[in-house]
This record gives structure tokens, sequence and C-alpha cells, in this order.
């Protein structure tokens, strides 16, 4: 009987071992990438709960060449590791030794891995071109300081997102703020996705130089931005007036909503004016960012 | 001595059972995937190599809820199959029966399945919403088509783009030229992405509705475009002329080429004339999707 119960222990205890053992075999963990995913954290569009944006001190992983020479140029980045493939050390030398110069991160770590070790650090389907970058969240800027810092100027430009979830679009949309000259990027922060490698490739480097700014309460934003003397500009399918044909001037609030639900009510009732992009009767919408950046080149045009 | 001997081999049979137990849950097969991964393919941005663009009867995958009610509508699609979760089933019913409807896919085969089962059927991070379609390419056009049914209408709008690369470019591009009313949107074959889930779920159901034609020699597309009386107006960050300045109608075909590079000198040579989006100094470029949005709204404006 004794000699039963010992058996079935032993058989469970190995039964244990072969079950944590499968567990640290079943992910391609390399020997060096330990000390990559301290938090053991994944970063990327389809793990945004991860993301803290709140946390400055949370880090994230960048990826991408673009994004990953504009944040080693940055010196307001604080950067903790830079990874690539030894043929891009050869490639981009130095192009990567101008940006760390420039962004003043001398003693920077920096590893090279393979293809493979590269990916276990970045969410699945990462676009990284072999290189990528451990960093902490930049410095946030506040509704306020844009306000201050625009206080008197005659022409401005901010842009105010109602409701984006999708990275790639948030990327997109500053990448093209940037390219027009816009302030600042707003967007409500519920259900937005956080700062992600993914969001700072579609940026190209954009994330860099232009703040991104969350507010739980556009209504307010956009109340706050009257009062500082903008003109709340937005974007409606069902709106009678072409935006062209408004011939809009000085300091812009543009304000988009979601692709298929447009803006919200309160949002929509906060505008000045409601404009539309013309387009084809048969086809429901534009993309939200392709949406975002004709209204900024029509807004700019002249 | 035999008792013991009689244990071991208890204990090795235990193992061999415990470690065939983990390969078979290592990854999630349900009994009814075998079927959907016929040829053990996967579908998507970066599997394009998958995707032979010259065979008409190779099946792909399509995701998206956009994307697949599109596909169902229309009645050219051959649909092998439409994959979806309960919760869609439930909320998409009539929406889905009035597309099967309209595209008279009357006896196609519907299978139910979970999250984990979609997804193996599915390129890695595919932002599915719960719903894919199995289904042979829809039949290629040809620019001669577009030509002839062109012939005399006295505005037109073709794309033509030198050297795109990225799956969502080109959905968005299609999206836009969609929008704007284009009649087509020619892309180099060559390094471009194949007719993946991927680029149709960008495309929004514009991949149904818009030709997307693939040629080996951009230049040639050119001059046959010429003959039949289109302008060909060629997107450059050096061009000295601006877009909104030139006052451009009747029929055109836009001419773009990759981000980093721009036109290649043979396509620039081939243009009528070189235009640019004028944007801030210090930014390099649009994105190439961002850009021909633009220009179709620039060239549709009036």
């Amino acid at each position: 009987m004794l000699r039963r119960l010992a058996f079935n222990v032993k058989l469970w205890l190995f039964y244990v071992v072969m079950t944590k053992r499968k567990k640290t075999n079943n992910k391609f963990e390399p020997k060096s990438s330990k000390k990559h995913t301290d938090s053991s954290q994944k970063y990327g569009s389809h793990s945004k709960n991860y993301i803290a944006r709140s946390q400055e001190n949370v880090s994230s992983m960048l990826f991408g060449k673009h994004a990953v020479l504009a944040a080693l140029r940055n010196p307001k980045r604080h950067i903790l590791h830079l990874l690539l493939t030894h043929k891009n050390y050869i490639e981009m030398r130095i192009e990567l030794e101008k940006a760390i110069k420039e962004g003043k991160h001398n003693n920077l770590k920096i590893s090279h891995v393979n293809k493979k070790e590269l990916e276990t650090n970045l969410p699945d389907g990462s676009v990284h071109q072999g290189i990528a970058l451990k960093t902490k969240l930049i410095e946030k800027t506040s509704l306020e300081d844009i306000i201050n810092k625009t206080r008197g100027s005659p022409k401005e430009l901010i842009v105010v997102i109602d409701q984006a979830t999708d990275p790639h679009n948030i990327g997109s949309i500053l990448r093209s703020a940037l390219a027009f000259g816009a302030a600042a990027v707003v967007i409500q922060d519920r259900n937005a996705p956080g700062i992600t490698g993914t969001l700072a490739k579609a940026a190209s480097g954009a994330l860099e130089r232009i703040p991104l700014i969350f507010s739980k309460n556009l209504a307010r934003v956009l109340d706050k931005l009257k009062v500082a003397e903008y003109w709340c500009i937005g974007l409606d399918v069902l709106a009678s007036q072409t935006l062209s044909n408004t011939n809009l001037d000085g300091r812009i609030a543009l304000v988009l909503g979601a692709e298929g639900t447009g803006l919200r009510r309160l949002t929509r009732e906060k505008c000045d004016l409601l404009v539309k992009i013309p387009i084809n009767d048969n086809v429901e919408s534009l993309n939200l960012s392709i949406a975002t950046a004709i209204a900024l080149y029509e807004l700019t045009r002249n």
C-alpha cells in the first residue's frame, strides 16, 4: 500500500517536472534575450493592454529603420538598448553613429542579434527591418503647454481625433500632421492604442517631433481650444458644406471621428463648423488617416 | 528487481504519453481546421511568396468585416468557404444573407469557428474581426480593357504606382482611388505585394470594385496611356510646380513612385509633367497612400 503511494507520488512529481520543462521549451528563448525582455512584456498593436500610457517609466520597443533612427536622434528619449542584425550594423553604421551623437546617447547598449532573437522581443508580424530599440516613453506634453506655445500666433493647426483604435492610423496621422505643420495631435484616451512600436513605425519618426496628447474628455479639450481662439472644424460625411469651399484660415482645430460612426454627438455639437470631403456616393467613407491628411492639405494649401 | 524494471517501464511510458500530449497541445488544431488549410499555405503580408499573381486558380483568405462582405456581394468572386465566429453569425446574419444573395453564392459552405480556429488559417497578427473567407482570386482586368472602357470620356483618372511593396499601402490606394472615381490602379509587378488578405482588408471592399492591374513594364504602360490620350502626371518631391497650381483637368494618369526613392528615372522621363505636394522642409516625404489620396483629391476637387 505504502509502496503504491510512493509510486504515485513519484509519478506525480515526474508529471510536474515534465510539464514545467515543456512550458519553458514552448517558446524560443535565446540566451541573450533574457536581458531584453526584463518585464516579459510584448509591445505592439495586439498587446495594447500592456502599455500604460499614464506610466512615464514604462519601456517600449520601437522597430523599423526610420522610427529607430528618429528616436536615437532625440536627446529627450531615454534609450535602454539597441538591437540590430549584423547586416544592419554594417549597412547603417554611419547613419547610426550620427544619430546616436545627435541624440547624445553615448553610453548606449548595443546588441547584435539574429532575426529570430529580434522577433522574440517584438509583437508577431512586426515589420522590424532588422532593427529595434528598447526605450522609455517620451515625456508627455499637455494641452496647456501647446496652447501656451501657440498663443498669439495667427496661423495654427491642431488635430483632434475622437475614438481612434488603430495604431497604424494614429501613426500615419502623426506623420501627416508633422508634414503639414500642425502643432499637436490630441486623441480621446478611451480605446485609443498605446504608444506602441506599430504606431511609431507608421509615424516614421514623427512621434519624436510632434506631441501626441491623450485626453479623457474631448469636449473639454474643444472648450479650452475655443477659449484659446481656435476655430473648431469638424469633418462629417453628412455636412452640407465642402471643406474646399469654406476658405478657412487662422487658428484651426481639425476634429475627426471614427471611420464607421463619425463624430460623437457631443463632439459634433462642440464644433463651430462641420464640413465634408466630397467622395463618390457609392463609397461609405475614407480611411481616417487619409481623411485627416486631405483636410490638413486643404487647410494649408494656400 | 523485476518490480523496479516494471516501474521504470511505466515511468518511460508515462513520459512518452506526456510528451505526445504536450506536442499536440502546442498548437491548437481543431478537427475542422484541416479542411481549411488544404494547401497548408498562410496568406498575408509576410508570405507574399506564396501568392502567385499569375495563377488565376490560387485561393486566398480574406478577412475583416468590410472585405468579406464586399467579396460576398461580388458575383464574379468564386467563394470557397466562409468562416466566422458564432457572435458574428448572430450579429451579422441579416447583412451576410443580403450580401450572399446579392453575389448569388447560394451554396456557400459556412463554418462556425472560434477565434483560435480562425487564426490558424490566417497570417499572424491579422485583424480579422472574427470573420474570414476562402476565395479564389478575382479575374484579372487588362490595361487594354480599361483603355477601351474609358475611350472618348472627357474626364478620367488612372493611378499608376511604380515600385510599391507594402500591401497596406496598395489596399489603401485602392480604397481612395474608388472614393475619388478612378478607373483603375496599375502597379509595377516586380516586388509588388500579392493580393493578400492584408491588402483586401486595407482596401475595405474596394478590391471588388476597382481593377488592380499588375504590369511588368511601367514605361510601356505610360506609352499606351499617352496614345490613349491620357496626360501623365508624375508626383515628385523635387518638382518645381505644385499640384494645386497646375489646374489639371481631363484624362489623367497619376504616377507615383516608392516613398524613399521616388519615381525611377525612366518612369520620370515618360511623364508629361512633374508636380509636388508642398510639405514642411524638415519632413522627408509623405506616406505613399497618403500622397496618392491627396493628389486624387486635388485632381477631382472642382
